[in-house]
């Protein structure tokens, strides 16, 4: 499958390195090839540069976000969830139109230590604050900015590195959630969720449900610290 | 031990039925002992009115806040979260100083169903707002309004008749999450949930991960109904 992941971070490499691993064609899309390219540095997250990262996978292509977008089936959005509402306004229509988007950016804003009232640590230093919340989620935002695009909002309750192998964490045993307009671009995400090594895929319905899923970012982030930094699954314990 | 139970709700009365079958002495408050005792109709959510709970349980004392905190060792906070603060306020200090102040109350802002922007399907027809989100929790506004109590957030990640007995679901094996500024405050309530069948209790640290599990709420209507309104229990799967 033709697969375009939208973003070069962590998490979006994670997903790259697998698809690759699976079989997939996989276009990786930044804002520009050139900038991202020319960098040698980690970035604030300790990334290494993502030359380093293309350098061990030479079959990857890297475009523009609208060429990436134009030449995948499925589309993932991995771009920060400050940038991504304007990330993804500026892509040609026709490059998304009728195409499954995959989303699991985190509406974090991030911001300085000394503009945090009450600093909560995490593994970012201080606790971000999220916009839209609560009534609002940024994968509705994005629904409604490229209308003709079938957004999925998944894989946003764990690290992209459990997403991509559920299978190191407790042995699997743990679930995963989606929440979408669309039935059948559910599915094409339950599909790939699958493939990743997933088994319990739970469908939380119609996409307002993603205002949750976004909203369990604070938990998880106090979860995790909690456990001094260790990635770790959550279940849903039926009756 | 003499507990405070603040609360007539569904939820209180799942503690309170626990707590007397634990053998501990419990005094319920509410706004107007009067007013409670002459309501003859289930409220909007379906529960009987508190005359039919207490006529099971004779042995349970109803006085106002202020005095069944006064009579409390331990006090619980089960006042719906948009009445919280005030309600805790008017409290005289010295009924609640130094005393260990469990509070599993949800921040959330009933509207009505034509207020609402973007409906969603939850248990109470549409979704809720919360107040405070994000920057600031609940549980940090009545530790701020009550300063000399030592409030732990608890409780709030599942359904109240779950917590007071978690091995209805799934025997148990799930988690349940603490979180203040107290430590001794913490293992007061931590040998509480433990006299509830509680064996894994995740302690988040200081009361802003309040934020975290106020906002989980959200996460846990959309779960919910996914479930078809079935309760669930939610467990932290380490590596």
């Amino acid at each position: 499958m033709k697969i375009a992941l939208l973003g070069t971070g962590a998490g979006a490499r994670a997903h790259v390195a697998k698809l690759l691993a699976l079989g997939h064609q996989v276009t990786v899309g930044t804002r520009d090839p050139e900038v991202t390219l020319a960098r040698t540095e980690p970035d604030m997250m300790g990334t290494p540069p993502f030359s380093t990262f293309l350098a061990k996978h030479p079959e990857l292509t890297l475009a523009t976000f609208a060429d990436a977008a134009a030449a995948g089936e499925l589309v993932i959005n991995g771009i920060d969830g400050i940038n991504a509402v304007r990330a993804l306004s500026a892509i040609p229509a026709e490059a998304l139109a009728g195409k499954v988007l995959m989303d699991y950016a985190v509406p974090y804003i991030y911001q300085q230590p000394d503009e945090v009232e009450h600093p909560w640590p995490t593994p970012w230093g201080v606790m971000p604050r999220m916009s839209p919340v609560d009534t609002d989620s940024l994968a509705e935002q994005i629904q409604r900015a490229v209308p003709d695009a079938k957004v999925v909002k998944a894989c946003v309750t764990q690290e992209q590195e459990t997403v991509v192998n559920p299978n190191e964490i407790g042995g699997g045993d743990h679930t995963i959630f989606i929440a979408g307009n669309h039935a059948d671009a559910k599915q094409t995400v339950a599909d790939l969720l699958n493939a990743y090594g997933w088994r319990d895929i739970l469908d939380l319905g119609e996409l307002p449900a993603a205002r949750g899923l976004e909203m369990y970012a604070h938990f998880h982030a106090a979860v995790h610290t909690a456990l001094g930094g260790e990635r770790f699954g959550v279940k849903i314990v039926r009756k």
